[in-house]
């Protein structure tokens, strides 16, 4: 079960909240980018920026100079992927499908190597399944140069919109088109650095992502 | 110009900057769901939300009663559009294509009926364009209802990376793939609410946006 705290408690729209444990770890492993809010000099500060779950920590990393890492205190960290538009009736009743969580809490840096380089695989890993065995790895310089947080799941919350619009009574008769038309992300097909060795074919994990050269033979898939 | 005060300025990867006002505009326009900061107990707390643009003023609103809205104080609001992994030939040098805008300021509550009509229909136009004259116009009790915050462009951000991976010289000869898996966010054929009438057909501003019966007759549009 996730925390009930104040803050973790949906205010309104409680039907869209989801409790379980295994409901945040889903949304966050379909994910690949989170926007961390802190604060600095007493005002908010949101940047987007990449991320990695092991078991019930969500790690982040950025450049050891980066002022959103080195920012200190409480975080807040959200992870938003939108669904569809939902087209209602009345301009009030328009909503978004989507799923997000809300990660709060004071994160730690990790200083430990091993748990750095474990980290780094999973934001790796997250961003590109398959990505981290292929390429070279963090030299000492590079790790001494970044800078890792680990943040617990402890204090977050889920919320979910899914289905179609919910409009007022009154305006059912309307003649006006009610829905959902959907979004979805998708990925191109590679495009191969110019630098890159004439012949080197794309490997399966990259071209597991677009599907383009996966073995079903779709059209771009959608994550 | 864009300003550049302490916080808008980038501390690294300056060549990353946008100091166009219409390379701000640009990015906005182009996106559908920001990620609104507010600080709350002296923590943040950073929520997804859509959004609109009149001129040089972003429109945000939700509910009288949520929580986000009526933190009061500075905000930062950050839209990102993602388009696409940077897959380096080391794990240090992967990156993310992708435009980002922080704006950052103290909202005003938008009290004026008229200046509150324009930021609902800026909202919903930004968020299906031709939306708004389709559907049914806010009651007096809505307005009251809703919450409209407007928050002046005059502090922000753009940050814009786009281009194959950049690697270090000892790594270009690695027996590695790299390159950039480019990502879309594409919307789907529309989905009829259940309580439609039958024969309601699809208008155009909702075709417009998946393409599906567009002129040009392709798939999905990448918008």
């Amino acid at each position: 079960m996730l925390s009930t705290t104040e803050r973790t408690r949906l205010g309104r729209a409680k039907h869209k909240a989801r409790t379980a444990r295994t409901d945040l770890y889903d949304l966050l492993d379909a994910g690949s980018v989170c926007h961390l809010g802190v604060v600095v000099n007493g005002a908010p500060m949101v940047v987007p920026t990449g991320y990695g779950r092991i078991g019930d920590t969500l790690y982040l990393h950025g450049s050891t100079g980066a002022r959103s890492l080195r920012a200190g205190g409480e975080v807040c960290v959200t992870v938003t992927l939108v669904d569809g538009l939902v087209l209602a009736r009345s301009a009030f009743n328009h909503s978004l499908n989507h799923r997000s969580a809300m990660v709060y809490g004071v994160p730690r840096v990790v200083g430990d190597e091993e748990e750095s380089l474990a980290a780094l695989r999973a934001l790796t890993e997250q961003f590109a399944p398959g990505r981290w065995d292929a390429v070279r790895p963090p030299t000492a310089k590079e790790l001494a140069a970044t800078r890792v947080l680990a943040l617990s799941l402890e204090e977050a919350s889920v919320k979910v919109r899914t289905g179609p619009p919910v409009d007022d009574e009154d305006d059912l008769g309307l003649p006006v088109w009610a829905g959902v038309v959907p979004v979805r992300q998708v990925f191109g097909a590679p495009e191969p650095d110019p630098g890159l060795a004439p012949g080197t074919g794309v490997p399966e994990h990259v071209a597991a992502l677009s599907g383009a050269l996966a073995p079903s033979g779709g059209t771009a898939g959608a994550r």
